[in-house]
């Protein structure tokens, strides 16, 4: 199995990319392979370097860079040998299981709509994030920013593919979806979360629980969090910013620990038909690792086939 | 000048009303008194037990309560004789110049928008809520719960409700007044926020400083933080729930205190003709006391003519 790594992507590449690829490439030693892509006059000497420990690396050139600024839209068309260009084309014909980008979002996203497409019957894919729970484990929370307005039938679907991934890929067997609300009670939100939820309820694919709210994220009311692209990205930057604040305060705590975005290192794109995680910008090695390593788990699990068999139906 | 507190208000009612209202009494001697609302065959006996420490509370009968659960607007209409009803029907009668209460949010919304009415102009009140600035005061955030839904025009107005509570009560100068949203650039959200966007900025009421994401509730970018109901309601329980999990880590820290809700008490339905304040349910004697500190302040500031002041034009 071969996963991909955009080595130009994140604020500190190519430099943290090599090394996460390295640090990720010793713990999959006998499951996966990791292929870097990127501008070899810049990777290549990292490479050598790095000598012995980079020898299991493949490396694919790819001599364009889309930079964090760029209009993702056009810098994906125009760069058409650019290191994400190149990546989503490898995955697409089944060169690499899976790719892995710190590099622009929005041309993540881009690649994944009109590379590897989107899996016939969802109508629009979401980006998921992962929220440590106070007594252990995962929740996954989607869309967390590719769908600022989202239709009831996209948050539905939203609540089958956090289910599957965190059947298939978590290993949470029969997972709790609950719907981000302001109240408990069904009537209660907007028009579009009110009808999301009977949408919700009658899913015969997903075991929902009903509406939850804010204060129920890190609990284990839900496993899957469902909410649109716009809240959900409110959210995440939120917590992002208490675990910066209490990291700046020294504080130090297991629960609190795990909202280090190193911990899991990327979001998944949901509902495309390959394996493909963005990463945060400023992605540090293990950050970059721990993306990766997601990446197999995501391929190995055969995530995308079971989403794909899903909507088939 | 009388703040009137429903007595009958909150889970621990009417012990914390009264033990609450005695502690807020001790606070304004000379500046205000408190009038407590509620059933007297309860409320009498809690008086007599405090002595000469309730000497200054006046009391006004009132023989029925709105419970939690029910429902806002029928027990409203139903219940003419509750604590909620002729609180607001003394505050519209001028009797007192605010009024403060633990119980039914629902109810307390019902008697602002039926009772003492939204001030002309204002298309829906929105209820505020008080964010712990990391490098101190507090920011205010609206709406947190009081229109699930929200038209951009709506959005415009939270932020001159917001920036005129932050000038004449918080006795913030200039305020920054920032809209939640998924991204910094100005394109950037959903409709309504792209619309609301391009209201704010040209607002001459206010000093706009554009988009601010999650991760800026609690810096020092924007003093007034705008947002939809759902939106706000989420992100407020979201902080409560850090705070209670902080607190049960016994993890002590001034910052993370400040999230106590005890510390302000309440939070104000903003854009109505007179001074209304929700508290939180679960209200201590400490919290129903800072709710009635709060009460004064608004009146004191005279914020509710300034709001009819400004949307008079």
């Amino acid at each position: 199995m071969k996963i991909a790594l955009d080595a130009m992507g994140g604020d500190f590449a190519p430099q943290a990319a090599v090394d996460g690829a390295i640090l990720a490439a010793k713990e999959l030693v006998g499951k996966a392979q990791i292929v870097l892509i990127g501008q070899e006059e810049h990777v290549a000497p990292l490479l050598q370097q790095h000598g012995a420990d980079a020898a299991d690396l493949l490396f694919i050139s790819a001599s364009q860079v889309i930079e964090m600024g760029e209009h993702p839209a056009k810098a994906y068309q125009q760069k058409q040998d650019s290191s994400i260009a190149v990546g989503y084309r490898m995955l697409h014909a089944g060169e690499v299981e899976a790719f892995c980008s710190a590099g622009n979002t929005g041309a993540m996203l881009v690649g994944a709509m009109f590379s590897v497409k989107p899996v016939p019957g969802v109508m629009r894919p979401a980006i998921a994030n992962f929220v440590p729970k106070l007594h252990g484990g995962l929740g996954i929370l989607l869309d967390v920013g590719a769908n600022a307005e989202c239709k009831p039938e996209m948050l539905e679907q939203f609540g089958e593919l956090g289910s599957l991934y965190a059947q298939y890929v978590l290993g949470i067997n029969a997972p709790k979806v609950g719907l981000m609300n302001l109240g408990e009670e069904e009537g209660k939100g907007t028009s579009i979360t009110q009808a999301a939820h009977q949408l919700l309820k009658v899913n015969p694919h997903i075991q929902f629980i009903g509406n939850i709210e804010g204060r129920d994220l890190f609990n284990d009311k839900a496993d899957v969090i469902v909410c649109d692209g716009y809240t959900g990205n409110v959210m995440l930057k939120m917590a992002e910013s208490i675990y910066d604040i209490i990291a700046s305060k020294q504080i130090h705590d297991p629960f609190f620990d795990k909202f280090n975005y190193e911990a899991v290192g990327g979001s998944p794109i949901l509902g495309i038909n390959d394996n493909a995680i963005i990463g945060h910008g400023v992605s540090t090695p293990l950050a970059i690792c721990n993306m990766l390593l997601q990446g197999y788990q995501m391929a190995h699990s055969g995530i995308s086939d079971q989403i794909k068999n899903t909507f088939k139906s």
